[in-house]
C-alpha cells in the first residue's frame, strides 16, 4: 500500500536489532487519516471471507483492528493482556512471547465475545515472528470460530512469521513488507 | 448522545460498586459505528476549540481517541503504561490511582510527539473520579502544551470526576451521564 509504504519510508526509524520505530504515525502517535485508509485497504483485501468479527490484541493493534472493523462493518475484539475486574472467572487464555517486551504476555478474551461458528479475521499491526497471531489463532480455535484471514500493517519478512503461519491454510495480507533492515536500511517491498 | 444512552440501558451491566460494565460495545468488544458515530459527535463538540492533537490514555481511550481525532483530523497521542524500547530516555511521566486497577498506574508520553504550543483535547472512555484525566492534564502541562477540551464517552457522575475538573477552567463534554447505580439501576441524564 503506497501510502503507508512512502510513510514508513518517511517517518519510520530503523533502531537496529530488527526494531522498527513507527511512533509517529502508529503506536504512540496515530495518525487517523493513515489509520483509515489502512482499514479501509484491510476491509477491501477481506472483503470476500464472510467475516463475523476482527480479532486483535491490544495495545498497538486497536486502532487498526477498529478501522478494519469499521469498514467491514462488524465488531472487534481487543485480546487483554490483564484480566480487567468486569470479566468473567472463566476465559479463553493463552501466552505468547512479545519480541518487544522481552517476556511472555498472556492473551486473555471473554467467551461472552467469541463464540462458535464465528468467522474471525485477526488484525495487528505488525505480523514479525508471528507468535502474537499464532496466540490469537488459539485463541480463536479455543471458542470454536474459525479464523478466516490474518492482516498487518507491516510485515518484517526476516523474522519468519508468515512461514509459521503458512500451515494454517488462511490467507496472510500485509501493507507493507519490510524486507531488510541490515545496516541501518529499510526496505520495503510493495504489497 | 441518544445512541450511546440507549445501548448502555440495552447492553450495559452495573456490576455494583460503581462498576459499570460496557464490555460488549466500549471496553474488550468494541462496536466500530457506535464508537465512530462518538467519535463524530465529540470531534462536533469541540470544533471549535482549535485543537492540533488529540491526547488519551491507553487501553480502552483509543478506540473513542481515534474516532474523535478522526472526525477533527489532527492526530491522536496515547499515553502508554509502560516504556516501549522505542521511547527515547527522557519522558514526560505522571502516575495515577487507577480505581479499577486497584493500584497506581504510570502514564508515559514521549516529548517528541507532545510539544509546546500544541493545543490539546482529552478523550478518555469514562470521566469517573478524574484522576487518569488529571493524569493527562499534567502531562499536557509538561510539555508546555495547552488543553482546549476534556471528553468521555461515558461520565459516573457521583464520583466527581467533573468537580475536580472544575478549576482547570476547561469545557468538559460527556456524552452519557449516569447519575444513579444505586441498588443495581443504571440512570442516565441526557447530555
Amino acid at each position: 500500500m503506497y501510502a503507508l509504504k512512502q510513510r514508513i519510508l518517511k517517518d519510520g526509524r530503523n533502531l537496529g536489532g530488527g526494531i522498527l520505530k513507527v511512533d509517529s504515525f502508529v503506536n504512540h502517535q496515530v495518525d487517523p487519516a493513515l489509520m483509515d485508509a489502512c482499514g479501509r485497504e484491510l476491509a477491501a483485501r477481506f472483503a470476500h471471507v464472510g467475516a463475523t468479527k476482527i480479532l486483535t490484541a491490544e495495545i498497538s493493534g486497536i486502532a487498526p483492528a477498529v478501522t478494519t472493523a469499521m469498514h467491514l462493518g462488524v465488531p472487534v475484539v481487543y485480546a487483554r493482556k490483564t484480566k480487567p475486574i468486569t470479566m468473567p472467572d472463566q476465559v479463553f487464555l493463552t501466552t505468547a512471547p512479545s519480541h518487544t517486551k522481552g517476556r511472555t504476555v498472556e492473551l486473555i478474551v471473554s467467551p461472552e465475545y467469541l463464540a462458535a461458528g464465528e468467522r474471525v479475521v485477526i488484525i495487528d499491526d505488525f505480523l514479525a515472528s508471528g507468535q502474537t497471531i499464532l496466540g490469537l489463532v488459539r485463541l480463536a480455535q479455543a471458542s470454536g470460530s474459525t479464523v478466516v484471514g490474518i492482516g498487518a500493517l507491516i510485515e518484517k519478512d526476516f523474522e519468519g512469521g508468515r512461514a509459521a503461519l503458512a500451515s494454517l491454510g488462511i490467507p496472510v495480507e500485509a501493507l507493507a513488507i519490510i524486507t531488510d533492515m541490515s545496516d541501518g536500511k529499510i526496505v520495503i517491498r510493495d504489497a
